[in-house]
């Protein structure tokens, strides 16, 4: 087993043990589950944490009052704890209100969410902005509930507070940002997004150590509200995004499916659709409609930006979609890996494409006195390269990009890059304006 | 059986009746036929009724002379009328001019027309524009005019006198105009036009009797010339057409046929289109060809209107086109009535089809403080309202209608229609400038 | 056998006997075998001989030294020529510089081409800027080299002189030209490029006993350096090329290909696809792509003109292509007329395509009173022609060419060609700006 290899495979499993990491920790929208979450990812990236004051007002939004929570059970006439906040934070519906009574059988029924269908799992439910409490419990687990009262008790406040979301930025050679967004506001739940976290922060700690054309900025935000808040706090720099990808559900082995931006043939829309058709036959590409994760927020109508969400199987369209069995079991190493490298090489694409413009457009140059043309020369691959020599001198008269050039010549990308760079060193091209 | 259904019942009766009441009058492109067919609509719908004289110039054309007949046969050697206009009137060639005379059957024969595939069947034959005479006959009929000569009689009348049609007009909230033209000149033929003529008038009657964003323009007038003679004489009017039908053929049990104006992509095209699409998979949208009814002259490249044609059973496509067979039993109450429902459908959603503005761009507005979000709703009719909700909210940047939204989101027009409704009287919409 | 017919097949034999005689000379991209194939072209046409002397600058390169020869062979031990130039001049490896010595088997070997898929053929092999020499031989003559030592002759010379090449121009109606342009550089292979010459100057002889249109120009030019010395040595006249097509490869019995400029929907390039479309389903139209003959010089980006390139079956794509076996029996007097024939009717449709205004824009004009309306005709041709005159009306707007209303109504070019002269001389439609 060589080097590379091994390199490659542990970052699978370091992407994996992160994510077995982040497990255990009940996050939600606000409060002290997501720090905990931001300052694990800070070992591996240097985070800037921002909190924003409960009550600051975000567009049409208010931050809500911050949510934390220490203990909570369902405990029957023997008291005995038959649900149990500690055996899985999902147990809880997200931000209950604080709660400790009897209530009769009856009355507990209202607040009991299960699945029929799957009679072992827990569903995962919220309830953001309507005050209510509730516990998920499996199928199994309610009809054992029998007795005619028990001691229900949420040990939750919700009290003014903050919003705490993570930010780090990359500075590249322009201003002009690419932006990747992950939501950190799930709880016990892999896919959802602890494999997503997982992917973008390697992703970005191997941006942090290469010259990147764009500057990458990434938000590890809770979902609609974090990102409404990020957008409200940063508009007068939203200009700068160029291009974004939204980042969920990147741990399980489905095909990758593209959805894309509001604006739907951006560069970013081409160049994820370029390297999903070149990474496998059943990877997909839709098109934007509102609602999701955070490009609902980033493509709404008053900012319209070029940010796509790229996921493996979307979201509702796997059966343990929010529930107790999207856990570490449902995200592999192998998975993480190849999200990570899919990723990669559309950031990678998306840096070096170019427009160029051929300094001698009248008629061919002579390839030959520069040493680009084998003048009897024979295996394929020489008469493919020059063929992309043509196909770049041809084109590059400032209308196309290198990933037009490669598109209209059925030329992979790295071969037009490679033959772009070529020419470049031979003077025959030279950078136009974007 | 409840009201609404008896109603409507009686709306196609009530039109198949008016059918047969207009169906023995003797009509052409002038003359008394016209006059009394538009007196019977009158008592629907306030009809003004127009005259323009013979001679006047109208674009390249002049109103012809008129034309009126009373009586017409042949009558074989032994005084018995063997063709006999008071049977038909299909059995003259309409527009003949005045005979009364003696011809042998060879020069009869020149004279005569007929179908050879359809032995019972009279054709309907015109000679407008050059002077002639000549009577239609079945195949039986002619094969049995065997004696050496006979004497053939038309009393009608070529003289000055005027072109006559009807012009209704329903002013709404803009001056801009939707016009709808159903050709009312030929003679005892049911699906061409008569069914044209009542479905049209029915839907003149409901129109009036509501609040329309358009006024709407209806024209009951000779094809052709009669077109010719209305653009002619409302020449400074036409440019507040904004969209049009041309009515014919909507009697027969056939799907519908649409066919585009000459630009092809309008917004009329586009909604007749999507409203057949709903109606049938057998209705077909064909192409604009510079044939057929007064389409011809609306589209004619110095107009060029957004008028379509949407006629069923294509002219020519039905064997029964244009002979005695096209009679009260070729068309149906139940088709009639369909005819109105697409038409009135078609001309509702082109009513209600605006253009809104986002008032709040910026991310995506908190719907559940406005009670515009089911929390946790549940059934999926409230799903797919959120969903309406969002689809308009992220369009309303006015570039989108809403027929735009309601086909990008594959959601119905009416659904899209209210929950821009909806939204508008939250304050979150606003109309924009069509 | 009536006249036209023997016309016409006497103009395949004529072409084919050209080919004949231009068969044995052993041309190069300069040279004196250039020279005797303009002089024989020029007994057909008026051709224009041009020499642009060596060491010429031309945009990227220099025109080269000039190359002659006069013979070559091996010889082996006993002194008899076992490969002889004489015998064929693919022999010899095109710009073979001069060479007359004793070599061995093993040296000669690394200049000896040869096909062992084809053990009877010899390849077509040039060196024009690398210093080189070398024989082709089949591989049946490579398998009894078994001495070990041969003489081995060139007798040719490298030495300042010229680039010769011919252009013929016939001036039209306009000074915009069409440039139809082949290559005369390759020795004795019939279909590559001889066929191409005889099609060319056929067609150059006819356009020149006509009154055309636009203006003709004819290049007969060695490839690549020939198309770029030319472009070079008449930029300030390129922007009179409005179309063109490179022509090649028109002799063998395959169908045709186009290749579309590198502009791809240029007037050109849809008359040609409209054109193969009629004349049968094998033929097809490929994207550009920068490589082939002379058409990558003139679409290169500085010029990008609307220049094609029309071929039978395309280079490399059959077997015979750049070895002897495409020699005169590989190409037929029928292929070649039918090529001419496919040649004549894309120039006589883009000379006839038009933009005409219809002087009565408003409403159709009557048609009948004259004398272009049959007003009872009954034969499908007349309809057809009455159907053409109403889309030329309707269309005659100014927007659309008679290519593009032939295209949208189904209806032949000539048809429509001929409805517009028919409304053109009763005043119905006058020529607009083109």
């Amino acid at each position: 087993m060589d080097k590379e290899v091994a390199v490659s495979q542990s970052r699978g499993l370091e992407m994996h043990e992160l994510s077995t990491r982040l497990f255990p920790i009940c996050r939600s929208i606000t409060g002290n589950g997501v720090r905990e979450t931001l300052r694990i990812l800070s070992e591996i990236i240097p985070l800037g944490v921002k909190e924003i004051p409960t009550g600051t007002k975000v567009f049409d939004w208010d931050v809500p009052r911050e949510w934390n929570i220490t203990d909570a059970y369902i405990k029957d006439a023997d008291g005995r704890r038959v649900i149990d906040f500690a055996r899985s934070n999902l147990h809880v519906l997200n931000y209950s209100v604080p709660i400790h009574q009897q209530v009769s059988l009856e009355e507990l029924r209202k607040h009991l969410y299960y699945l029929e269908d799957h009679p072992d799992w827990i569903p995962y439910r919220t309830s953001y902005y309507k005050e209510d409490w509730g516990f998920c419990v499996t199928h199994n687990q309610y009809k054992q509930l029998n007795d005619p009262a028990y001691e229900v008790c949420i040990a939750s406040t919700l009290e003014p507070g903050s919003l705490t979301y993570g930010e780090y930025f990359i500075p590249g050679e322009v201003e002009d940002e690419v932006l990747i967004s992950a939501h950190v506001c799930h709880p016990s739940l892999a896919n959802d997004n602890l494999a997503g976290l997982a992917v973008v922060s390697s992703l970005a700690e191997t941006l942090s150590k290469r010259k990147n054309y764009y500057s990458y900025r990434f938000l590890f935000i809770p979902g609609t509200i974090g990102a409404i808040a990020w957008l409200a706090q940063n508009e007068e720099r939203v200009h700068r995004i160029q291009f974004g990808l939204v980042a969920s559900l990147l741990g399980d082995p489905g095909p990758f499916t593209y959805k894309r931006s509001r604006r739907g043939n951006t560069e970013i829309d081409r160049i994820a659709e370029y390297v999903l058709a070149k990474h496998g036959e059943r990877n997909k590409v839709i098109d934007f409609f509102p609602y999701g994760y955070d490009e609902r927020q980033f493509c709404s109508p008053g900012f319209n930006l070029a940010v796509g969400c790229l996921s493996r199987t979307p979201f509702g369209q796997y059966p343990q979609y929010h529930t107790s069995a999207d856990d570490l079991d449902f995200i592999t190493p192998e998975s993480m890996e190849e999200s990570y490298d899919v990723y990669l090489e559309i950031l990678s694409i998306l840096d070096q494409n170019r427009f160029y413009i051929n300094t001698n457009p009248k008629c061919e140059p002579q390839l030959g006195k520069r040493g680009l043309y084998s003048l009897k020369g024979g295996n394929n691959d020489a008469k493919a390269f020059q063929m992309a020599l043509l196909w770049t001198l041809n084109l590059a008269s400032g209308e196309y990009s290198l990933l037009d050039i490669a598109q209209r010549s059925n030329t992979d990308f790295s071969v037009i890059r490679e033959a772009a760079s070529r020419l470049e060193e031979s003077g025959l091209l030279k950078p136009a304006g974007r």
